[in-house]
């Protein structure tokens, strides 16, 4: 795409408060315009893309400070405590009934996307929000990066791509950004709601080969973990 | 287990309309009381053991004349035709509605449980029928026997004996019949529901790595395939 197609986007989705998704493409829109900035020799052109550019870098950070401010916000509506081997907490069942047709836009905070069960709950989790969030049409998600050349960086390189390619056919933009500082796991939902869990999305322990629990985690034992769910009505972006 | 406690279980089970497990029962009875009354020396105890063996055998030969002849029954209640590549058919949404607290027995025929895809559609099977039916006590599988020393032979050996004791843990006795005859394809519920899938339990085509669909079936691409749902109030037996 090129920046011009990006800005567009970008200003379309910002005014159907597809916030996260709009952010993305004014930041990929800036990041081209700057290029074509660069080699641009004619003064009085150069001067109008370094206006645009401010102008666009400014909406994008007032995106983000609005994005920011809200996830601190919201009041508990619901606290779970799973005991150590409890039973029946499968996803479904712990946030299922928050993902609805409202859900456009949803940020997925996980540090843990490295080993091969937690890539596997990765694709669970967007089964289940594919499943239920029938306008979803973003999901992004945040994790820590792998060092190159490990098995670890080609499995989760794999999985992303995997669910690019698959989540595109389904018509829903699926994004990655890398951060080391990520030590907070959250689901945000573009409905107003966010659902801590301690654990992030790895909470289960491992099923026994053929027994109850390999597929249906409702009868998969957890881990000890607590989960919040916070509202806020002012988060809502779709 | 005595041949006292198989046969006064087999009574109990028949009295309360627990047909498939009260067979299963009155088998292992008879068959324990024969181990008897062959080294009996006693005449007249010798004469005493066999009227009671001929009394069970009657009994449970028409047990099982009367789940033959009820299995024939019934009338169409549902058809599904599934197109190849369809999507959207776990077993949830094609049979789901029909497990519920009513179903205390099922016998599921189905001849192929070898391959290691075939072994997990039956752990999957198992989860929803837990899940659903809470009032379970009896699940009969019946298969076309493998020969030992291959690889197959001990993989099916390994799901059925963790089924077996995963289920046990559950109150619900998980049972085996071979048959070299076996080729319908049928799950039969004791509340009087019959369903024929064409494929039996193994009507998905298989997931890429990563993609949705690798766990939740709904997503799964399926072979075509055909579905009958059959009801006969007089099939009930529990």
């Amino acid at each position: 795409m090129s920046a011009i197609d990006y800005l567009k986007k970008a200003v379309e989705y910002d005014m159907n408060g597809r916030k996260l998704e709009s952010l993305k493409l004014y930041q990929s829109g800036i990041s081209a315009l700057l290029e074509i900035c660069k080699t641009e020799t004619n003064p009085e052109k150069k001067l109008h893309f370094q206006r645009k550019i401010d102008e666009y870098m400014t909406r994008a950070e007032q995106i983000k400070a609005t994005i920011t401010e809200q996830r601190s916000r919201g009041e508990i509506i619901d606290k779970i405590h799973i005991i150590a081997n409890g039973t029946g907490y499968g996803y479904e069942r712990i946030f299922g009934k928050y993902l609805n047709d409202s859900v456009k836009e949803i940020s997925l905070e996980e540090p843990y996307l490295r080993e091969y069960y937690q890539l596997i709950n990765l694709v669970r989790f967007c089964e289940l929000v594919v499943l239920k969030c029938r306008n979803l049409k973003f999901l992004n998600v945040t994790t820590v990066a792998i060092p190159t050349g490990t098995n670890q960086h080609n499995d989760q390189k794999a999985a992303f791509q995997a669910l690019t390619n698959d989540l595109k056919s389904r018509n829903i933009t699926f994004s990655i950004d890398f951060s080391e500082q990520l030590h907070d796991r959250q689901i945000i939902l573009s409905n107003g709601y966010i659902i801590k869990i301690g654990r992030g999305l790895h909470y289960f322990l491992p099923a026994d080969k053929f027994c109850l629990g390999q597929y249906n985690f409702d009868f998969r034992k957890c881990k000890e973990t607590n989960i919040d769910i916070f509202y806020c009505p002012e988060n809502k972006t779709s």
